[in-house]
This record gives C-alpha cells, sequence and structure tokens, in this order.
C-alpha cells in the first residue's frame, strides 16, 4: 500500500469520485472555485483507450444542460458539436414522417456523443493546474469520519487519500454510495424496469444522412418503441426499446429481420438487412435502472451527484440535464454558504432530492404510458394538443416537455407543472369536440417526505391521450 | 480458515442463515421433510444470554401465524403463553376506554412475548436430530453459483460450509441479500419513516394488570400514537410512536410529563412519574424501515424469506404472521415441486412478491393515514360504520383488518379486498347519512410488474374517515 498522500497546501482537498460526465463538469465546478480536486475514475483514460466501453453512444442536451457547460465555458464548444435537433420526427407503421416540433420557432435540442464529450470535458478538467486526474483507480471503501479514501489499482495495489470532501458522480452502481447505505434512515430504491435496449447503426447513404438529421425520430409501437439519433459522421445511432422477453423470442437473423417488417419496415433498408441481421446479436439487450436515494449527503463529508444520486430510465430524455444541473445548484449553494460544506451539503439534499425524484417519476411515468398505449395516433394527436393549447394561451400553457428541456424554472417542479398543465389540458380536451373523452384528471400523491411520490393519471381512457414526452 | 464441512450424508444441505422468530420456524420446516438442516445466526444462544438485544418485546400472533405454528406442531404451546385480546380499547384525550372487537365473539389476536417466541422456536428446531443450530455465526459471503458460504465467528476466524439451498431469513437488514443486490435487475427499496418509536413498561398495580388485560390499548393522537400489550408477567408494553423531530424536542423529565400531560394524561399515573422520566431517556428512539424487493430467489439456490424478503413499518401488524405464512407458502410448493429448488424458487418469487408488496402497502398507508388524521373520533366513527356493515352484509363486507388477520384467503389479495370493500363501505356511507362525505374512493394503482404498487384514497375528505386499520 502506498503512503497516505499529504497534501501540503492549506487548500481543502475535493475528492471527484468518477470521470464520467457529471464528475468531470464538476471537477471544473471546483477547480474554478480554488480547491484541489482529484479526480479518481477507474477505467482507463477514455481519451487513450481504443474501444470505450459503456452507455449509448449519443444523449439529447438541453437547456438545463447547457446552462452548466456554460458555467465552465464549454457551451460553445460542445454546441459547435452537437447536431441541433428542432423537431421530432414520428415515423407511423405506414413510413409516413410527421414532424412534431419541440417548442416554438429557434428552439431545439442537441445530438451529442457522450465519448467526445466526456473527453472535452475530462480535457477542460486537465487544463486546471490544482486538477489532478487519477484513472485505473477503483473506490474500495472510504470512511465517513475521516474522509479516508482507499483504491485499487489494477495491480492490486492500493492507494489511500483523505478528502475534506467525497463527491460521489460515480454513476448508477456508485460504490461512494455503498457508504450510505450502511447508515440508519437512508432511504435507497432500484428499480429495474421489464424493457431493455439495443443500439444499432444507421449508417450514411452515398456520404449523406440516411434521414432528415435535424429531427429525433421515433418509431412509436405501443410496447415497442425505437428512436434515432444523428451523429457527426452522418450516421445515426437507433435504439430500439423492448421487453427483455421479446427480445428473448428473437433467436436468428431472419427473425430479426420479420420483426422489423412487422413493425419497423421503413428502417430495414436504412439499417440494411445484413447489417441488421448481424448488429442485432453483437450485445445483450442492456438493462435500464431507476435509483431513487434520500438524502443526498453524509455530515459535511460526502455529496452524491448525478446518476449516483438519481438514475432514471431514458424516456424522458433529462438524465444527464439532471446531473449537469447538480452541478450549477451545488455550486451557487457553495456561493450562498461561503463554501461551508457543513451548510451546503444539506441544503443541497433538502432541495435537490424533491426535484430529482419529480424528475425520476416523470421518466417512470412516461415509460408506463409508452408501454401500455402510445403509438404514432396518439402521439401525434396528443401533441397536437398540446401545441394547440400552448399556441392559443402560451403563458398558462407550456407542453411539459419544452419546459423541463428549453426553461429552467426553479420556483415550480416539474410535477406540480405536470398537474396544473394537464389539469388544463384535460379542460381544454373536455371543452374541444372530444365529447367521449371525459373525466381524466391526474393525482399526484405527496406521501411524507421520505416516502416516493407517484403520479397517476385518475382514468383509463386518459391513457390513451397521454404522448410519450420523452422524446 | 476452518476446513470446509463435508456432509458424509446424501442428503441435501440446507443453510437457514438467521435464527430469529422466521429462521427457526423455518428451520423446523425443512427438519421435517427431512434435509440436513444448518442455522447460522450472528448473536449468541438467546436462550443462554442474560440480556436479549433487539426489537419490541412483544407482538400481535393472527391466525396467519397461528396457522404456520401448527404445521410444526408449536401451536399449542405458543397460545397457552400469549394472552387473547378481543379488541382494541381506544383511549380518548378525557380518559373515556371504548372498546373496537376484531371481529365477531371468539375472534381474536394474541400478545406474545417475542423472546419467548423465539427460545420456544429454536428448542423446537434443535429437537431434530437432522438440525444443527450455529450461534455466533456471522455471514460474511456467499457465492451463488457453487453455494459456497462464509461466515466469520466472534474471534475472528473464518468458517465455509457449502449449501444446496441458502434460505434467506436475516431479517431486514439481511447479509443474505447483499449478494442479490449485485446481481442486475434486482429490484430493492428501503423507505425509512419520519416516525420513530420508545418502549416503556407499564408495572402491575397490586400485583394486577394496570388496564383491562384482554385488549390492544390504542391512544391514537394523529401525529402522536401510544399503543400497549400485556404480557405474562401482568405489565403491559407501551409503545409510543411519533416523528423523530419530536422526540428529539423533549430533553429533560420535566418535558417529558408535560408531554403526558398534554396527549397521554391517562397513561402517567399507570406507568408512573419517575419510572416515565427515567425509562424515556433510556434508550434512543428507534427507526423503522420498510423493504421491498424482487424476486425473492437467485436460481435454484437462494431464497429470502420474512423481514428480509419484505420488512414492513408496524402499523398493519403483519409483519411476523406474514413471514410465518412465507415458511407455509413455500412447503407447501416444496410439496406441489417434489422439492425441486429449480422450480420451487421461481414459482415461490412469483406468487409471493404481490401479497408481499401489498401487506408492505398497506401497513405503509396505515402510517399515512394515521399520521395524518387518525384520532379517537374518526377511529371509532369507521369502525363503527365497517362493523355496523358486516354486521348487515357480513357475506359482502369483512372489515380488512378481520381479513387480514382472522382469516387466511389464498385467492384474493388483501389489496384487492381493501379495494372491493373500501367501494362497498363508501357505497354504505353514502347511503348512510353522512351526507357531507361524498366522492370518496379508493385507486389501486398497478404499475408494471417490478414497479410499487401504490394504493391511494382519492379523495382528501376520505382520509378523515380511514382509521387505523392496524390495531
Amino acid at each position: 500500500m502506498e503512503e497516505t498522500q499529504c497534501r501540503s497546501s492549506k487548500k481543502k482537498v475535493v475528492a471527484v469520485v468518477g470521470g464520467g460526465l457529471v464528475g468531470a463538469l464538476n471537477a471544473c465546478f471546483f477547480a474554478k472555485r480554488g480547491f484541489d480536486v482529484e479526480v479518481f475514475e477507474w477505467r482507463e483514460d477514455i481519451r487513450k483507450a481504443k474501444i470505450v466501453r459503456g452507455r449509448s453512444i449519443n444523449l439529447a442536451l438541453s437547456h438545463r444542460g447547457r446552462q452548466a457547460l456554460k458555467h465552465v465555458g464549454m457551451e460553445n464548444k460542445i454546441v459547435s458539436k452537437g447536431i441541433p435537433m428542432h423537431a421530432r420526427m414520428i415515423h407511423s407503421l405506414s413510413g409516413k414522417q410527421s414532424p412534431i416540433p419541440y417548442g416554438k420557432k429557434g428552439q431545439y435540442i442537441l445530438s451529442v456523443d457522450r465519448a467526445n464529450l466526456n473527453k472535452e470535458l475530462l480535457s477542460e478538467a486537465d487544463t486546471y493546474s490544482n486538477t489532478k486526474l487519477n484513472f485505473d483507480h477503483k473506490l474500495q471503501d472510504w470512511n465517513a469520519e475521516t474522509g479516508l479514501m482507499t483504491f485499487v489499482r489494477p495491480d492490486g495495489s492500493q492507494v489511500q487519500i483523505k478528502a475534506d470532501l467525497i463527491v460521489g458522480c460515480d454513476g448508477a452502481f456508485s460504490a461512494t454510495r455503498k457508504q450510505f447505505l450502511r447508515r440508519s434512515r437512508f432511504n435507497y430504491s432500484q428499480t429495474y424496469i421489464p424493457h431493455g435496449y439495443k443500439e444499432l447503426t444507421m449508417p450514411p447513404i452515398s456520404g449523406e444522412f440516411a434521414m432528415k438529421p435535424n429531427f429525433l425520430h421515433i418509431w412509436p409501437r405501443n410496447t415497442f418503441m425505437m428512436i434515432a439519433l444523428p451523429n457527426l459522421d452522418k450516421t445515426f445511432t437507433c435504439t430500439l426499446f423492448m421487453p427483455f422477453d421479446e427480445f428473448e423470442k428473437i433467436t436468428t437473423g431472419d427473425e430479426v429481420i420479420r420483426f422489423f417488417q412487422k413493425y419497423f419496415p421503413d428502417a430495414i433498408p436504412l439499417i440494411g438487412v445484413d447489417a441488421l441481421k448481424r448488429d442485432y446479436f453483437q450485445l445483450p439487450a442492456q438493462a435500464m435502472v431507476s435509483v431513487k436515494c434520500s438524502p443526498y449527503h453524509i455530515d459535511d463529508k460526502c455529496v452524491l451527484m448525478g446518476d449516483a444520486a438519481h438514475a432514471v430510465v431514458p424516456f424522458y430524455g433529462q438524465g444527464m440535464n439532471a446531473g449537469f444541473e447538480d452541478c450549477i445548484v451545488f455550486d451557487e449553494m457553495m456561493q450562498q454558504f461561503n463554501e461551508d460544506f457543513s451548510a451546503v451539503l444539506p441544503e443541497y439534499s433538502r432541495v435537490r432530492v424533491p426535484d430529482d425524484h419529480a424528475i425520476a417519476d416523470l421518466a417512470m411515468y412516461n415509460y408506463i404510458e409508452m408501454r401500455a398505449h402510445v403509438n404514432s395516433k396518439w402521439f401525434l394527436f396528443r401533441k397536437h394538443v398540446d401545441n394547440f393549447l400552448h399556441f392559443l394561451m402560451p403563458k398558462t400553457i407550456i407542453p411539459l416537455y419544452t419546459m423541463a428541456s428549453i426553461q429552467t424554472n426553479p420556483t415550480i417542479t416539474a410535477t406540480e407543472h405536470e398537474r396544473r398543465h394537464t389539469k388544463v389540458i384535460n379542460h381544454g380536451l373536455l371543452l374541444s369536440a372530444v365529447g367521449a373523452v371525459v373525466g381524466g384528471s391526474y393525482l399526484l400523491i405527496k406521501g411524507p417526505p421520505n416516502v416516493n411520490r407517484v403520479i397517476i393519471p385518475a382514468e383509463k381512457v386518459w391513457n390513451r391521450l397521454v404522448a410519450l414526452r420523452t422524446l
């Protein structure tokens, strides 16, 4: 075991566990404040790696996320390598494509490459002289009294370091969080959904995008769904979502093609028959988990951010953006409380837990809706109702997705808005000619502070109207 | 490290982790089937211990629990040492006492001493020649492939044993369950409620019970609540439930008395002023956690039962009883599937998860209700409505608590019944003269199979009518 590192400076040491998106961004925030920042990542440096293991290839960056990048001077660099998506493009079974804008003209979200974004953030963190990136360091344990952390290296050796603040940004399966689970009165849940996902690549055709590039393409098919996001190399990354037991039913290349012929026929020539037969079996379907916990901190010693605190299912498209927002919110509190960890950490939990839980609930709610009823007809219908009402009464009605992705509104939680919004939409529907649809209303259930909140529609018929807000 | 124990017999080895109530009972079930049973308990043998550490002193044994004891020939022995409670006794603030029966004449639940019940069950397990009780064995780790388990002894030495089946009955903080958390697609939640509890003793007066013995005494005071169960030594164990922050407000003996004068004045002379001032501060308030998970098994190797699978908050009074019922249900499946673990374990998860989650939901629901609104007036009113309707229409209406505790009805889950029952009660209320109370109805929300279900009342006004079903 190496000797415990003794920092000679008087500056406080902030250890960021995890060099993923939120960890790397957070390193910049803490470095800007003048702390001695140590980032510990258990993988090798992805900037040097040949193959980047891990999760989905591209992500939708929205206003929430961009604000955080702006704080560390990264917004323009990242935006320049993103592809604007001004609208969803809904693919019907017959192959008809119908756009649904994300907001008013000029509003858009960005398709960004996860690996590139991560590399850029690490390089940015590296530019601060008071930041050190430590790769191949796997957190084994840490002590909540002393702040002493123990890491294991690939050769089995151990390294110890003492930090004044430990910031756990190590994802949905956070090693930092294990210490939280050993303490009394820590609330925690991990919920896997029955759906898995597989990623497929849609190559360029004659050097150009195979579909219109400035859209998030969606094939809603009730229980099944496919989406596609554009990449800079003019490919699309298609993500197929379906229940694990459906994935398991498909065992041969011919069955893949038959399945696509039935549900996504227009995608077959674009992905290519041979590629489809081959790529479908390259990786097993990946699981999706929703993680909630509370509180996010232990004393003045440790705080969780990003997926370590609140992994969400991807059906609301706000996972990364909420993690980035964590960094801003924490930084603002550092300013407000003069970098006093004993004041900042409890306040961060107090403010952030309900907001993050609301995002997690909405994501799960969208998943449940999607699973049950959403196809291209309902999708289009509901979106048109939403947008029509927004057009009529822009102050009162903001489609929920527009609010979450385009605006930043700290005074109203997304669920509160959902409730109000749905109520109004509902009334709108009742006033409109859709006479058959009555009685729909949402209930926002608030349990005791530590109990999960759940949003549910009161009427089954209403389910059929609720579109996939996510995407 | 000791050598791995090699059992010479050809019989399969079942390792029961945990020698508490469910573990000890389960050992009897497996021993009866002829397995080589090894029980591993991390504490010392409580039959020899001077002080029994651990949880609440007495428990309410209901029909569900008695059925399981009957299967192993223990029912009469345990019942003879229990005190029948035929009714709740509601204490109003003025000191008025009003009984509310648990069911029809002759139906009752039993107040039993936890420590004695545990000792009796361990001694019963000990009578089987094919059962070995191993105390001071703390589970460190186990291997899901091989069934190899590693235990640590108090002297730090390790013991390893290979089991064909591992049965985790090691409570809400189960060590067995840790292996489950390392696997993908295991759903888990632990939720602490803001209430804690403290136990106080009410001594006999002139050698007799200080209150009527054959009742479960309840002082419902909205956010605060106290209950008292009779013991064989003619004491009552009083349990005071309140939010942790309220407990923390009381810091001196005089403040304890002032608090009791305000909320539980009739209990002060019965507990005694000096005892109250002293005993209140003997232990910190204890936390209560609700644990849900799914599935309950790993392959054909390991299964969780009792609190390890489904710890509940105590406000429905069915925690131990549900754990005991686990043992019967598993045993019946062992019969049905000819002791084929690879068939029994998945079936056990499939059948038992929804039932246990329903019990957990009801317990949490009762907690939420209690916390918000229940005082002695509403309690009495609702119970009277329940029982009056049950009296009028015994086939249609069975008060929920009566069903859960007195009957065993495997074809209808408690939540299903709750929904139907409430619907009818509701109609009853509407039909009755309570004109102001309208529009109440429950919603049973069913998410996807792996997502928690939640039961919620649709109308706030209805909350006021829902009594504390628990107790």
